[in-house]
């Protein structure tokens, strides 16, 4: 029997609130389960697929009315180690999305122009409009993430000497988690999802990488070098995490080591997200619907030209 | 006698402090004089001039040095009535600077596009790379000048109604003052003026426009409309700069009914802000020393061939 909207709307609800934080301060990473499947058995998997399948029919419809509506913009931010599945997730549960009012910006190692910016002016510049979906796969949190565990890269930054002190990380949470408050503000929603992959699934997807030669081109040694800072990063990432989890600006620290689940619960999240901004098709005022009206008569009165 | 650089860099600070804001909380429009000189007669202008004219001399050196040494950055927002002399200024004082190292953006009525992103996405573009003087002719301060002065501008932002309340203005001060010292924590340098004009001044500068042939294309009609407004916006201006002037990103308020005199401030306060930044030529390293000497040996190596 297939999902009402309600129902969507209710599972979508229920799995988006188990992994989202709104407020980072007790967070433990340690404590966030990277197999769990919220009590989803292997046995319901076909169950999950129809619910992902589902949820991203009511995510396209919903991103029709955003699009239609032109108020909010939605900014999602993914944030994960190497193979933890960001771009499988944000294939697979963007795919029904109208392109037109979606788009994705990777941001990888910055180039010389950007690192002669302020280090959030490369992706301001990719922030969504109103109507639009952005998707920043990796983000300006990898300023807190990569150069945190690889705090060389300051050094390329340029930065006066004056501009790095101890408090330099912390510093950079505190302007972050401003800016998104300022998004908020402006009608830009911020979520953001942190794919929790365990190191041993990643060895495993490393392996696959390696031996399935359709797989070869994902495959980097330099992955495997960052495999050695694990610790560093799993610090890194729960350090930002308690720093900038907000109401306004929530993570969902979205279990990864199966797939299948990780997209659901990213799709659910969205859904949710969705729904809770009550976005709907533009209703005429009084004057637009004479506009209307008097828009139809001119055309129906061309409809059926008489011939002399 | 030719002034020593020591007496143009004190001069520049005694001209500079005059009139810099660095916490705006019992700030007061009306206390500043528009006419004000500093003391500075007329007879002294030919001692002006020549001071003028040193100054951009050493803000021309020091622009050199900002650019070599890639650091900081610095931005000059200007704002002001119309009429003040906004363009004047930045034409007089920044002519002799070397253009690769200086971009001056007008941000006039924002685009379709540029009202479809949150407020401060247009000039976050624009924004000066380190090493870079950037020029802001107007900016985002126009979010809460014009649009306070004009709520119905707010309309066409295409807000959603949650984020528009009471409050929108003391949060749009508050998201300001916080991204300029994000800008400030990652050397981007930002000063801001207000060129001070008069009422009664800006009336003769108008009728000269009109009165002047090849003044006329300076002139529109929407300007006199805007001037019926003139006490909304100098309570804008009042308020702007009460919540937004801080050490980090001080305004400077330039009495603006001598134009002579606007430049000399202007041209005081950039020459004083670079000298505070301390630039200097990049000094090598030993181990680039030595590469350099190396590389001197390869070219004069090769000074005469011998022929055989």
């Amino acid at each position: 029997m297939p999902l009402s909207r309600d129902e969507i709307a209710k599972q979508a609800r229920r799995l988006a609130k188990r992994y989202r934080i709104d407020e980072g301060k007790r967070f433990r990473l340690a404590r966030c389960d990277p197999a769990d499947t919220a009590g989803l058995e292997d046995e319901v998997r076909e169950d999950a697929k129809q619910l992902l399948g589902r949820g991203v029919e009511r995510l396209a419809a919903l991103q029709e009315k955003l699009y239609a509506q032109d108020h909010w913009g939605v900014l999602l931010i993914f944030q994960a180690m190497d193979a933890a599945g960001k771009d499988s997730a944000i294939k697979h549960v963007m795919s029904g999305v109208n392109p037109q009012g979606c788009s994705v910006t990777s941001f990888k190692q910055p180039s010389s122009e950007e690192l002669d910016h302020d280090y959030m002016w490369r992706t301001t510049r990719a922030l969504p409009a109103r109507g639009m979906i952005g998707i920043f796969n990796r983000s300006y949190y990898e300023e807190v993430l990569v150069v945190r565990v690889h705090p060389e890269l300051l050094e390329r930054q340029h930065l006066p000497k004056r501009c790095i002190d101890d408090d330099v990380f912390e510093h950079r949470y505190e302007d972050i988690v401003r800016f998104e408050r300022y998004l908020d503000r402006n009608g830009i929603v911020v979520r953001k999802f942190f794919l929790n992959l365990s190191k041993a699934e990643q060895r495993r997807r490393f392996l696959a990488r390696i031996d399935a030669p359709e797989k070869n081109w994902k495959f980097s040694i330099a992955d495997v070098h960052e495999r050695e800072h694990w610790d560093a990063y799993q610090k890194a990432y729960e350090r930002a995490i308690r720093a900038t989890a907000t109401p306004h600006a929530p993570w969902y620290v979205v279990p990864a080591d199966n797939k299948w689940f990780t997209r659901l619960v990213v799709a659910a999240a969205i859904v949710d997200t969705l729904e809770s901004l009550e976005v709907d098709f533009p209703v005429l005022d009084p004057a637009r619907r004479r506009e209307f009206a008097a828009a139809r008569k001119v055309l129906t009165a061309g409809k059926a030209p008489r011939r002399s």
